[in-house]
């Protein structure tokens, strides 16, 4: 089966916007157009990756709005959404579009709208993706986050400045990313006498409430070609579920959508763990960083927290640069957007386009965590000049 | 490529239902999985096509919670958004999925749970599938189709009772449908003399407000054949969009997602509108069921109520049997459903166990509309004894 390329990208500015959500699309939409010199004429099945238009601001059917502002009807319209992974499921869905032979040539566009809303009307949202059972007694993400750090720093012996210096060192990434929310640097003491939010978490362990939206252009390796000298290949990609009640997990450091997910996307793309060259990770909290380090095989059980603090993960002197977007702690977590805008990034690194932020790499891989990781997808890409 | 293969199906009773989404949801999951004679282990990929569970019950994650009801998780999961279309939508992407060799084995469940809300609170969410600009201005879709059926009599000197005898044949069909949510017959009298709504369409010119869900078990044809002795493959699926703003279409009585994934669907299959023994239309209101006959070949243009006044779509005697399920207009439209359990009725006509219903066909086609035409999808399934 031939390859599945990606040809171009755009991302807005991220942050608190003006206007609403199909302004958003549209902007991402056509940049992504631009992008890649293709003509809206050409997209055959336009994708649009949101949680919740509906439920913020009482708007559906985005996904033909947006093939109306970028001139793309009749394309094939459709909304994906994984909650807080609706990106990472927006380039599965596009992968199988060309994949399955469906369509020569996929947009796929992730943008929410979310800071007109009190950041209360916003939690009770993004709170019913989890179960009832825990949500409507007060367990919200937040608090799963909490817990499930105190209990990493507990059992591994791991000191808290570590969970800190993971949003230390997505902010420093974050100073570059023109298009990031926060481009400031942090300290360690900010961090660290910070607001508590759920202990031991405290506000800078938490990504922010943001406005954005984020586009890849995907088409058959064959027209990719046509288009592009330089393009990246979709080598491995794969999703799975872990317990939707998070309290049955049997160990509450393992996230088991991280774990198959990231062994479907290994096996199908030949890599290892070895092989990644950079990485970006969801984290929404910091604590988040080292699960999926762990989950994916970049560090064993319990020692992620190690590697940060040898700055393994750094963006200029690391072995392995994590979120060298700035990852959701810096550049924001707009739900629908967030794993294009992963997406997005390696695509950058692997075509040479990060600018300030560039570091070498051949082989990168983006994890998109839904919920508490209740779903979750891995994606494996590589650059084929 | 091998042809992608439907092996199960169940339906729940539509109508007026207790409980939330999740049990509807998780009712006709099980119910596919026994009679596909499928472990919940062996589903691969898990989606649930669905609207708006965040609007009608503040609940999202459906999707994983259903993973979790019917013990399918670690499954990818993913909803299917595509407005009242959500369904035919979510028969493409299990397609894809299959097609695209992604998984062996995609259970897809539509469903959707809107009798708890108020009429108007229900209207308000539909009305935003459409573009603000006409449905913030008072023209929601049963405006649109009161304004196009007026057009449709004048312009093609069609009798008003033609239309009442879509509401008259759908009511009858649903009569032999278990699970419709009017299982009775209504006469052309009563139709013609029920409360106007959007002259000179009355209230059985509608279809209901339901609950209910649906499902179907989707694999490659050599699984199909490990699993059952009769299947149905999916021989041509397409779907397209047309102007989001509706009243910028050239002719208000040509659905352009109508004609453009119906040309698709017939090229990929092979077939011609001539082939098809059966099939479900989108009859949201009674107008629609003429449109798409016109749009897909059925009849030439203007000539759709002919065919309805000389009984060629009448399930007992007609050439071409269209909504032997009864319909939108008797089976109800739980919105993420209502695609699917189109599908559900072609394959149980395919594989002859429609029960009374029951017609000859080897080749149905069902097509989904979504807002007033603003995205489409078609659907030729073909039985492979």
């Amino acid at each position: 089966m031939e390859r599945v390329a990606i040809i171009g990208c755009s991302m807005t500015q991220f942050g608190q916007r003006e206007g609403w959500i199909q302004d958003l699309l549209a902007e991402a939409g056509l940049e992504c157009l631009e992008d890649a010199g293709v003509d809206a004429d050409d997209v055959e099945h336009l994708y649009v990756s949101n949680m919740a238009s509906g439920e913020f601001e009482g708007q559906t059917g985005v996904m033909n709005g947006l093939a109306h502002d970028i001139g793309a009807i009749p394309a094939y319209t459709q909304r994906i959404d994984q909650t807080s992974s609706s990106g990472g499921a927006g380039i599965y869905a596009a992968w199988q579009s060309v994949a399955s032979g469906a369509s020569e040539m996929t947009l796929l566009v992730g943008g929410e709208k979310m800071t007109h809303r009190t950041t209360g009307e916003s939690t009770d949202v993004i709170a019913s993706i989890t179960h009832p059972a825990e949500y409507k007694t007060g367990v919200t993400l937040p608090s799963f986050a909490g817990m499930t750090a105190r209990h990493y720093l507990e059992r591994f012996d791991a000191p808290r400045e570590s969970l800190a210096k993971v949003a230390v060192k997505n902010h420093r990434n974050g100073v570059d990313n023109p298009h990031a929310q926060f481009q400031k640097e942090v300290d360690l003491e900010t961090v660290l006498e910070s607001p508590i939010v759920a202990d031991p978490l405290r506000l800078y362990d938490f990504c922010p409430i943001t406005d954005g939206s984020a586009a890849l252009m995907l088409c058959p390796e064959s027209v990719a070609e046509e288009y592009a000298d330089d393009y990246v290949v979709i080598s491995g990609i794969d999703g799975a579920t872990d317990t939707h009640v998070v309290h049955e997990r049997e160990d509450p450091t393992v996230m088991g959508g991280v774990v198959e997910s990231g062994k479907g996307a290994y096996e199908m793309s030949g890599r290892d763990p070895e092989d990644i060259d950079v990485a970006e990770l969801h984290d929404m909290f910091t604590i988040l960083e080292f699960l999926q380090m762990e989950g994916l095989g970049f560090a064993e059980q319990g020692e992620a927290w190690k590697l940060v603090e040898e700055g393994y993960t750094e963006r200029d002197s690391g072995e392995l640069p994590i979120n060298t977007s700035g990852g959701l702690k810096s550049k924001g977590h707009p739900l629908g957007a967030s794993g294009v805008a992963q997406g997005v990034e390696i695509y950058e690194q692997l075509v040479g386009e990060a600018g300030q932020r560039q570091v070498e790499a051949d082989v990168g891989l983006c994890c998109n965590v839904g919920g508490f990781g209740n779903c979750v997808i891995t994606t494996i890409m590589e650059a084929a000049q």
